[in-house]
C-alpha cells in the first residue's frame, strides 16, 4: 500500500528544522546546514552528488531508506525557491540546477499558477494552487504503487501533519541548538494527532526517530 | 570554582519536561514518568531508593555525575509540592517522605513565607520569597566550594536560563512524544543566551546532551 512519507528531516534539539534568515545565500537559514551534517557524510548523499565514497553505517541506512520507492514528491513553495508572490517570469527553476535530485513528478504548493517545468533526469515540477489535498491527490496519482514523499519545508510538513495525511516521518535529531528559525513542533500536539515514536536509532551524529500514525 | 548545574533533566523529542495535568497522583503529569525510564533503570537511582542492582553503563554515568559534588539544591515550588497560594499549614513536606534524596540544604522558591523544614538525612528545606537571585546567593553560600544544582521544574530552569545563571545543563532527550505539558524550549533562544552543546552521548534509552554557557 502506497504511503505518504517524510524522510531525513533534520531538527535541532530545540526543534528547529531551519535556521533564521533564510535567503538565496542561506537557503537553510543561518547555521541550517549544520542540521544536515549527518546526511552530507553518507554514501547516499555523495551518490546523489555524483561523487564516490561516504559512510555506509546507520546514518546512511536511514538516508538510503528515504530515497527508496518514491513515486512523487511534494514541496512547499519556499523549499522550491526564494521567490514570493506571483512568479515574475519563468527564470527560477529551483535550487538544484538543471538536474534536480527528485527524478519523478514533483508537486510544488503555491498560490500562484505557473506552467509545468520539465527538468533533466526525470523531474518535472508541477505547480499546484488548490491546496494540500489537491497536491496530495495528484502526487498519489503520479506515484501509482509507490510512495509520496513530502520534502518540506517545516510549514508544509506541519500542514500535512495537522491534516493527519502523513503515514510516517523520519526525524534526525541533531545534538545542537538553533534557538530560532522554523520550529517543527511549535503548536503541534503530535500524540493527539495520532503519532507516536515506533523506532529509534542513535548514532554519533543524530538520533534517528521514526514517527508513525496509528490507524 | 563552584558551578550552577542542572542534571538528568529529561525532555521528550518535542521538548516537554513534564506531561499535562500535573497533580498529587501524577506529579510529573500524564505520561511524565516515561521521561525518566532511562534514569529509573540505573544503579544510581536504585541506590537512592535503597535498592541494589541497576545498570552501570553510559546512562548511569550521567546519572552519577549528576549527584556528585552538590552542596545545595534549588527547587521551584511546584517541584516541592502541589500546594498553591499561602501554606495552609506545615503538613506538606515534599513528595519524598521523611528522608528526601537531597541530603544538603535545599532552597524552595515561593511567594509565601514558611519556616525552614528539617528532614532526616541532612535535607533542610528553606523557603525563599525574594526571588531567584536571592535563592541562588543563599544556595551558593550554603554550598561553599561545591556546586549548586537546580532541580526544576521547567519554569524555574527557564527563569535561571534567561538570567544566564546556569553554567551547565545535562539534558536526556527521550525518543518519545508528549505533545503538551511543560516545554523547556518554548520562548527560549538558548544560543542567543550563550549556550551551546559541548558534549553528546547517545544510548538506547536517551540522547545525553551537555549544554554549557560560553563565558
Amino acid at each position: 500500500m502506497s504511503k505518504v512519507r517524510v524522510n531525513s528531516f533534520s531538527v535541532s534539539l530545540d526543534g528547529y528544522a531551519a535556521g533564521p534568515n533564510q535567503s538565496v545565500q542561506n537557503p537553510l537559514g543561518i547555521r541550517g546546514p549544520e542540521l544536515f551534517q549527518w546526511f552530507f557524510s553518507t554514501r547516499t548523499w555523495k551518490y546523489m552528488q555524483g561523487q564516490e565514497g561516504g559512510s555506509s553505517g546507520v546514518d546512511n541506512q536511514w538516508a538510503e531508506r528515504g530515497m527508496e520507492n518514491i513515486g512523487a514528491w511534494i514541496l512547499g513553495r519556499n523549499m522550491f525557491g526564494p521567490v514570493r508572490g506571483p512568479w515574475p517570469d519563468e527564470s527560477w527553476k529551483g535550487w538544484w540546477g538543471d538536474e534536480p535530485p527528485y527524478h519523478v513528478p514533483t508537486f510544488v504548493l503555491t498560490h500562484h499558477p505557473r506552467q509545468p517545468l520539465e527538468m533533466k533526469g526525470g523531474t518535472t515540477f508541477h505547480f499546484v494552487t488548490d491546496g494540500i489535498d489537491a497536491a496530495l491527490q495528484r502526487a498519489r496519482d503520479a506515484a501509482g504503487d509507490k510512495d509520496v514523499r513530502i520534502g518540506g519545508g517545516t510549514a508544509t510538513i506541519q500542514q500535512y501533519l495537522r491534516a493527519r495525511r502523513i503515514d510516517e516521518l523520519h526525524l534526525a535529531v541533531r545534538p545542537l541548538l538553533l534557538g530560532s528559525g522554523e520550529n517543527l513542533f511549535a503548536g503541534l500536539d503530535l500524540p493527539a494527532l495520532g503519532y507516536r515514536c515506533t523506532e529509534h536509532a542513535p548514532t554519533d551524529s543524530a538520533l534517528h526517530i521514526l514517527l508513525k500514525k496509528e490507524t
